[in-house]
């Protein structure tokens, strides 16, 4: 027997960016470095981002909130077949949270500043987290079928859904 | 007004390890890069797993389930003064999301095999990603409170919870 866990989030903030429906909107945000957001906290949570002005990038986690639903397998925007969701970064997943890593710009009081955005307008922010290389750039020497669609591990600047 | 988003999750599997409590536990996955992990994904979420056995290294996102509440300012282990918890990896989150990239051994049936685990042995699992540094590895060039608390940008490979 399988013993679910159940659990329930909120959002702590919402980010702004300019990209209103899926088209345009960047793949990934590091194929939209210039791309700027403004991620507004919501302010019972404003305590919580000090000292993190002194980071140039962060994490966000955040909502998939205009996905409906999930699917096993999934055909992503770089390849013309299926694959398991979770060789993808494709929003259709179980619980559908997205990860961005993007350039921290500006902390101001409970708005920040960020560049890099790949998310809709309005997507519920879930959880900020500081991009510590130490931590979180492992020595990856296999990227599964996006080998033959990054190539020289590079994307595109301006790849976008379409 | 603020606007809440409230949504439900619910674990996709659990994560065996031989942590069972705090104390000894790695403070980071790349401070642990021998410890070995069994990840068992609920069997209604295995067809997802297809092709994920391409990638050297996934990301999980799982549940900080024996985290009691958050504080907007913690006092991180790798330091001696508070700062906010949006600044540090601390679980004492709004919303308890942990995040690890860890090395992928073995992928067979809806169990993966995984090294780098900095768990607590029955952490639910909430989704896995494949890890692209064309994606994640973003030119972090700041890195806040960390830069005096990690030398040369490294962590001790034996670094615990005590």
């Amino acid at each position: 027997m399988h013993r679910y866990t159940y659990l329930k989030m909120r959002s702590i903030g919402v980010i702004r960016t300019r990209f209103i429906e899926q088209a345009g909107t960047p793949i990934q945000g590091c194929m939209a470095r210039e791309e700027i957001a403004t991620i507004e906290v919501h302010e019972e949570f404003m305590e919580g981002l000090a000292d993190l002005g002194g980071f140039s990038h962060i994490w966000l986690l955040y909502l998939f909130n205009q996905a409906r639903g999930w699917s096993p397998k999934v055909k992503p925007y770089l390849d013309t077949v299926e694959h398991g969701i979770f060789a993808t970064r494709s929003p259709r997943r179980p619980n559908p949270i997205g990860m961005t890593c993007v350039r921290l710009l500006k902390a101001e009081g409970n708005v920040l500043t960020v560049a890099g955005a790949d998310m809709l307008d309005g997507t519920p922010l879930l959880d900020i987290k500081p991009c510590v290389p130490a931590f979180d750039h492992a020595p990856v020497d296999a990227i599964g079928w996006y080998r033959s669609k990054i190539p020289e591990g590079k994307v595109l600047a301006d790849r976008r859904f379409d």
